[in-house]
């Protein structure tokens, strides 16, 4: 939690800024209000015909359990550059985002999933730091309870009932996360009945 | 700029922390590493028959300019509400956003707007504090050379074209600012010959 102004070295304390509706971090002495807002995550789904490409995560959390290449956009990005990036990373592959696939708003963490098709650029691909282990499977070999996110398993149904299809969508929604334990999620996606 | 550390006070300098690629601001007594990402400016094109919702800016920056109602995306938010919250801080008009519409990454920046196309809940609508006029205009009457952003007259642009064709697609893409002064824009689509 933040205590101290960035601008100042001041403390700071939470606090609804004159004209504002929301408590934010305010510097006691310099007055500076500290914004936080949710952070976006690119990544791909790198298809090759009826298979996706998955990694198996090398970090934490999650350790040891399969999602798609993805991470925190940068300033300075395009969201299409951080997926490319972030698979790149991850992945040892080279893509091309073709189209977006999915934005999942997840409130709960404050993130945005944005989700891209993507095919190689050049053949190949292999762990990178961050993964053990680097696949590309069908649908039938996807390990649906070994998978590391919920946004990970709601994006890859959604592709392979598309890919039967023989369409693909941009499909946008949220993920909302129940109370309790374990975790249990809402998927809404918008045009779908709300 | 970041000079202080968020969590314990002390001096942030600006170097690459081990395991990472880019430079972040880095406390040189406790170490915490402070990052930067980008953030979604969320919003709606509010539609009622060929007409669609603009609200002439009342502040800084493009104050007396003409804009969609859009603004930063907060914590704990989907982006389909902060779409909708700031269209009724705006414009006072409550909305349901009913797709998404453009999403745009400004990587000089750090921006990506993600905009949707809405109807009205309720009828009705008026300047909120932000906004000195809204006025829901015809394609012929929108003010093109007193718009605020470079991203509201693209999708606008978008909009129309889409309107007259009976069809709404997603739109993706990039508003890359060239160099000097005044500023120019190319606008990448994806999907568009990339």
């Amino acid at each position: 939690m933040q205590q101290y102004c960035t601008e100042c070295g001041g403390p700071t304390r939470l606090r609804v800024p004159e004209g504002d509706s929301r408590p934010r971090q305010v510097c006691s002495l310099c007055g500076h209000v500290h914004y936080e807002n949710p952070r976006i995550v690119a990544g791909c789904i790198v298809a090759e015909g009826d298979r996706v490409l998955l990694c198996r995560r090398a970090i934490e959390p999650r350790r040891g359990l399969w999602t798609l290449p993805a991470g925190f956009m940068e300033n300075g990005e395009t969201v299409e550059e951080a997926a490319a990036r972030e698979t790149h990373e991850e992945a040892r592959a080279e893509v091309a985002p073709e189209a977006l696939f999915t934005v999942f708003s997840l409130p709960h963490i404050d993130q945005v999933y944005m989700l891209f098709r993507a095919r190689l650029t050049r053949p190949g691909y292999a762990p990178g730091t961050e993964s053990l282990e680097v696949r590309m499977l069908r649908e039938e070999e996807i390990p649906w309870d070994a998978l590391a996110f919920e946004v990970v398993r709601q994006t890859l149904r959604l592709y392979f009932a598309d890919l039967r299809q023989g369409r693909f969508g941009i499909h946008v929604g949220d993920l909302v996360r129940g109370e309790g334990e374990p975790a249990r999620y809402e998927c809404r996606l918008l045009g779908a009945g709300r």
